[in-house]
């Protein structure tokens, strides 16, 4: 069995961090299996195909979208993302929590994750989350990290049986957008195949002006590197 | 607004722990919101229709019933609660972790509460999980309790812009079932609306012989209480 590998399960959502923490978790020498979230998120339609794409691209081992509905309507929201709440544009630069965030999303997925990786026998988790060009979310924090790693080794009969231990891999944590890019290039990471922005309008275009679209640009700015995706004139 | 009262989330399955952990919860002066889980589970008809009642009668400000899949069907499992594993039976006392273990199941459902906790603005959350007259889950025991809210604490906006801290109250954690169930007496729990049975077999009747009927059923016996449900011959 010289070509097995262990399985890692990566968080895929279709953006460029998801995407470069995959590349990163397929250079670690992980069999990957990539599990994204069809949460009611209003930009879903266009950030899960473009997670499908991703993860085929990267020879993912499998790819699961798990539908658990984050949205009022399921009874949890309100956020821009879920609700009909406007996302904001050229938002100022400031110390808040914006209102695209989506309460617990993270911990949520990871819970899920670990509940897929215990089942496959895999001890290693991938999330893309960043700490330097980000939104402001506090479940994107190195400290927020470990605390789920340390709630993962108590929660699960693999890791308290001795088993193995999980290890939450945040490769970007610490990395700037730029950072993140030069990265993805380095790996073969195909960015025109990602798509970050929070505005469910405009179909196949994305809108520039939102959090995400922003710290996208700036990234690829700063990397020296032209986007490859399409945005609104 | 003299009646005015804080809210928390309860985790409600319809079980004689979970009944006894909302009915603490109203106790301590909390209006409940009570969050169950539709996630595949093979007993899981009767075991919502034990939590709507059990929800209704102690008059809940709401019951929300989320729908995620954690069965192999829906990529998780293998579990006897999920699959089609057989749940044990008379199973003799033991240190290993059970077949009827669902991989991450009380962190997949504490971080839903976590999330519907923080849109009702939220900061207490109960669940009825006891680590003394037990199954053996790693996720029922105090020190995973501690790392949960600790994780809980710097997962969401809510806590980490200094609105409030979360507390994830396990009222029943250190207590015997014995004990669980004279608490249960004292607050008005109507023991006769519950299902404990992990048997999906028998319809209304419980087996009598699964680790949750035989936890019980002794239970019941040193309290010197009947148990008031009914139980194959």
């Amino acid at each position: 069995m010289g070509d097995w590998k262990k399985s890692a399960v990566v968080l895929l959502s279709g953006g460029m961090d998801s995407a470069t923490a995959l590349a990163a978790a397929g250079r670690d020498g992980f069999a990957c299996h990539a599990l994204s979230f069809d949460y009611g998120q209003r930009h879903g339609r266009l950030e899960l195909a473009a997670a499908k794409k991703v993860a085929r691209k990267a020879g993912v081992v499998a790819h699961r979208i798990v539908r658990i509905d984050l949205s009022a309507h399921g009874g949890f929201g309100h956020s821009a993302l879920t609700d009909d709440i406007a996302v904001p544009k050229d938002r100022p630069a400031s110390a808040d929590i914006p209102v695209t965030y989506v309460p617990a999303r993270n911990t949520i997925f990871l819970s899920l994750a670990l509940g897929w990786a215990e089942v496959l026998g895999s001890f290693d988790i991938y999330i893309g989350i960043n700490a330097i060009d980000y939104s402001g979310y506090p479940d994107c924090r190195p400290e927020y990290v470990g605390a789920f790693e340390r709630l993962a080794n108590l929660a699960t009969a693999a890791a308290v049986e001795g088993k193995g231990k999980f290890k939450i891999h945040a490769p970007l944590v610490k990395m700037s957008k730029a950072e993140i890019i030069r990265l993805g290039m380095e790996l073969g990471v195909d960015y025109s195949l990602t798509r970050s922005c929070y505005d469910p309008a405009g179909e196949g275009l994305s809108c520039g002006h939102c959090d995400a679209c922003r710290l996208r640009l700036a990234g690829f700015a700063q990397a020296g590197v032209k986007d490859p995706i399409k945005y609104k004139a």
